[in-house]
């Protein structure tokens, strides 16, 4: 089973995800848990790419080749591996945050990222997308509080260094996008930690159940 | 005038793009040669991920995405500009090594590629493509050559640490894509460099009074 969590930053699907794991874990199940970009050798590199701030020129469509080759990497060598031996994949940002950060929010032809999509994946779907949504100006709220707590989201990368109306795009896109698929679950994420877990909880819980049977 | 070299490794692409750099700039022409991949400081960071001999696990849709994101930087950065202050871009190599290397070669869709050329280059199309033709078993000729007189190119990377078939299959490639195009010119690379080298001219400087007139 593959499982994506998506959302623009600072929504909480972190943190949702390590819950759901250590849930997981908890019942025996084998879970692999990969963040994008990155997860193995050659993606970290292109992850340093991507978030080093001093890539400011950097082109959009640049970013989105090289998303896609981080995630081809992390497909072939973690993710197919993983479920091919019947572990469950939970991954931090998926292909979806291509459709809704670089087609939505910087405006690349959306059906050209699609085609981007499938190669990149190897055209794997996931079993169930949670959208974790958050308005626009909760992302601000939730990122000053960080920088007040000193937090480790102090120092602002590169990629998050974009405005509020590409954080508008990204949002809408990513409604957008849900809207078109039905393995997408969509929550309120400005409710309480637990109360998204357990709405988190009983959707997995129910897809298990089915697998058993 | 954008004008690209193409051609199997050890081809004498290199050797030729330079003499004709040097004819144009006798001449009083404005010229930016590039190479792929780098030529930015983006692009050269990614050429270092492709060209690392330790990523022998890359896999070949990484290896085309990655290709890609610094061909986008490339033309954004310098190919775009210069093109447009009317300076004549000399490319060794641009999108035709991708369809010929990872789609004939490694055999990934090719109307997947051209999609993936066409963002990569935003649209831009070569006035002249020069591809110069040898025979597998000539690039072992020379690569043997040049090991023995201990040239830059006796560490092999790991790009070329691919086999005869591959060659072969990318030299086919390379054939079918210029017979589909009038932009190519296809050159015997057995022949002698100043044998080549006029004919290159010739054509060159055709294009060039057709662009004065």
């Amino acid at each position: 089973m593959l499982i994506t969590f998506e959302g623009v930053d600072l929504c909480g699907k972190t943190t949702q995800a390590e819950i759901l794991i250590k849930r997981l874990k908890d019942l025996g199940y084998d879970v692999v848990f990969v963040r994008e970009p990155g997860g193995t050798k050659i993606s970290e590199m292109i992850r340093d790419i991507l978030l080093d701030l001093r890539n400011l020129e950097m082109d959009s469509i640049t970013e989105l080749f090289l998303f896609s080759a981080s995630r081809a990497q992390l497909v072939k060598e973690i993710i197919l591996p993983a479920l091919n031996s019947g572990k469950i994949v939970i991954c931090d940002r998926f292909y979806d945050s291509t459709l809704a950060y670089q087609g939505y929010g910087r405006g690349i032809d959306i059906e050209k990222i699609k085609v981007i999509n499938e190669l990149a994946s190897s055209g794997l779907v996931p079993d169930v997308t949670f959208l974790i949504d958050i308005p626009v100006d909760e992302i601000y709220r939730r990122k000053s509080k960080v920088i007040e707590t000193g937090g480790v989201k102090n120092s602002t990368d590169r990629m998050e260094s974009s405005g509020v109306e590409f954080y508008e795009r990204v949002r809408r896109g990513y409604l957008e996008i849900a809207k078109m698929s039905e393995r997408f679950v969509v929550i309120d994420g400005t409710m309480g930690i637990d109360e998204i877990s357990e709405k988190i909880w009983s959707i997995v819980f129910e897809k298990l159940k089915l697998q058993v049977r």
